[in-house]
């Protein structure tokens, strides 16, 4: 029910994923009668793979986590929550209020053994490839065992997604062992200790675009301003360029050409808003759609929970976790 | 004789500087020798502006704050700043080691009374202009007192470069009242009491490029992670524009079209690169130059040391602080 655009584009999405993948069965969680008018829309659907679970209650982008844990116990973020609960599905994507889905995230399914904090990760686009970022603003107050944490699942998270060996970097204002807070010191000392892990040291803002890292590691404060003013940068130089080619004549003629290609460019560029934002550290597998994300965005986020299902991430995270932390 | 490209481009952005402004006197400060003889270069250039003291010790990006306070007395840095502390000129612009360059600042001039800590500030581009963001890494573990300093440094600033009124903002992961971390509600609650600053709030990472606020306040973490990561988001958009340019024949056709466009708007766009960075709360005017800005940006930077030197800035930001501080 969540969303900018509502269950309009979630039931859009759903139905292009499951025609795209013949083993993929969904769950729509949300108001059966909204839901079946729009499915009613794709007559082709093989119905026996999506199933409707109703739930009274909608979670508004307004509304607090507080709000959301006590006020609204029929919600469809909280009812699907229950479904993975109670292993009736194997993964929630949502594209609803943020700190309402990992407030209930963490009622619901509980954080895995040896983690305080689940974080938030995605794909950034960089000059290699992708890093994954984390965290993205779950946790805003983190301290070197956090970020150590986060270190680690981040590197199980980009393993599961194909990277061999992943280099694990923190976030830094410089590369030097001198330089940065006291919080990433000290996570530094906790990481080049730890086995079985490829913590190749700081990394810059300008490093993580470079592609010096396949996993940068910082607070959620950081990392939501790092994600959010990358956005809006990126939003800018479009804005711009578009400007530049309607200024006169010329640049009009020149535009008409150029513009279609850049257009491709900003939507392969948008950091984190055509790929969903998974929850890690929990026990079950939770996918953050970018509320604003549109239907490709949505695809993107359900993509990234069937990987995590076929990867078993949870499983390996908790694995993993023994190994080092316990 | 710091920055990427030394006193070469030093010499040449002064010369041209002299030439713009007809009332502007410059002293370089290094090896007689060396500069003698890149100044010999320009021989139309009036030399009763341009004086030259000599420093025998240059101050390396390797240095350590520590190494350059109580290894290099005759630094170039710090006869520098001497000379400002002696009154002997107006302010100093420098494009070596950042980290040195504070210690000494802080060390030969002094702070305001008031302030804790001295500020590095940037105007960084905007969709609606620019707008100054403080601290950009000179700080790495702020309190609530340290940012309420900045947001008010910022907006004096902000008006001595010509803003009237600026709207000051917290720089936080949500608009909300309870988002962000401990020091920034507490900084937020400071500044809600403070006369005569017109403080609007939070301000998210995608609102700084919106252009929502004239002054964005922030620790030197974050800042220094939004600065560099723009650079380095711009770097990278611009690499694959000229990679899209140039991926088959027809792209390249277009691409001879629309690229000298899109150079020029990025270098427009390139945060803070053609900007000096000034370090405000100090008892003088100190401005930093990027260490790769070339001509263009070290001409910047004597610019905004002139304006600062017009506006009496440390003035003003001594009676203003007198006013909310003291």
């Amino acid at each position: 029910m969540g969303g900018d655009f509502g269950p309009r584009s979630i039931v859009q999405a759903s139905i292009a994923c499951l025609c795209a993948t013949p083993s993929l069965h969904l769950t729509l969680v949300g108001q059966p009668s909204l839901l079946d008018e729009l499915i009613a829309g794709y007559p082709a659907v093989d119905r026996a793979r999506l199933t409707i679970v109703p739930a009274a209650e909608v979670i508004t982008m307004d509304d607090r986590p507080s709000q959301a844990l006590r006020g609204k116990p029929d919600s469809s973020m909280r009812v699907a929550l229950q479904l993975l609960c109670d292993s009736k599905v194997q993964a929630v994507v949502s594209a609803g209020n943020t700190g309402a889905l990992m407030a209930l995230s963490r009622h619901v399914l509980k954080t895995l053994p040896g983690i305080d904090r689940p974080a938030m990760v995605a794909a950034i686009p960089t000059q290699r490839g992708y890093c994954q970022l984390l965290d993205l603003g779950a946790n805003v107050d983190c301290n070197a065992e956090h970020l150590f944490q986060f270190a680690v699942m981040g590197s199980v998270a980009a393993e599961a997604l194909g990277v061999v060996q992943p280099r694990v970097a923190l976030l830094n204002v410089g590369t030097e062992d001198i330089k940065g807070n006291q919080q990433v010191k000290l996570a530094a000392s906790l990481l080049q200790g730890a086995r079985g892990l490829n913590y190749i040291g700081f990394v810059e803002g300008d490093g993580l675009y470079r592609g010096e890292a396949d996993v940068v590691v910082c607070d959620g404060f950081v990392g939501n301003i790092l994600l959010k003013s990358s956005e809006g940068l990126a939003s800018m130089i479009a804005a711009r360029i578009e400007a530049l080619f309607r200024a006169n004549l010329a640049s009009r003629v020149v535009g008409a050409l150029a513009l279609p290609l850049l257009r491709r460019l900003q939507a392969d560029l948008a950091p984190a808003r055509h790929n969903g934002a998974s929850f890690l550290g929990l026990q079950g597998i939770v996918v953050k759609s970018h509320g604003s994300a549109g239907v490709q965005g949505l695809q993107s986020a359900i993509r990234r929970a069937s990987i995590e299902i076929q990867e078993n991430l949870p499983e390996r995270l908790h694995g993993r976790l023994e190994d080092l932390l316990l």
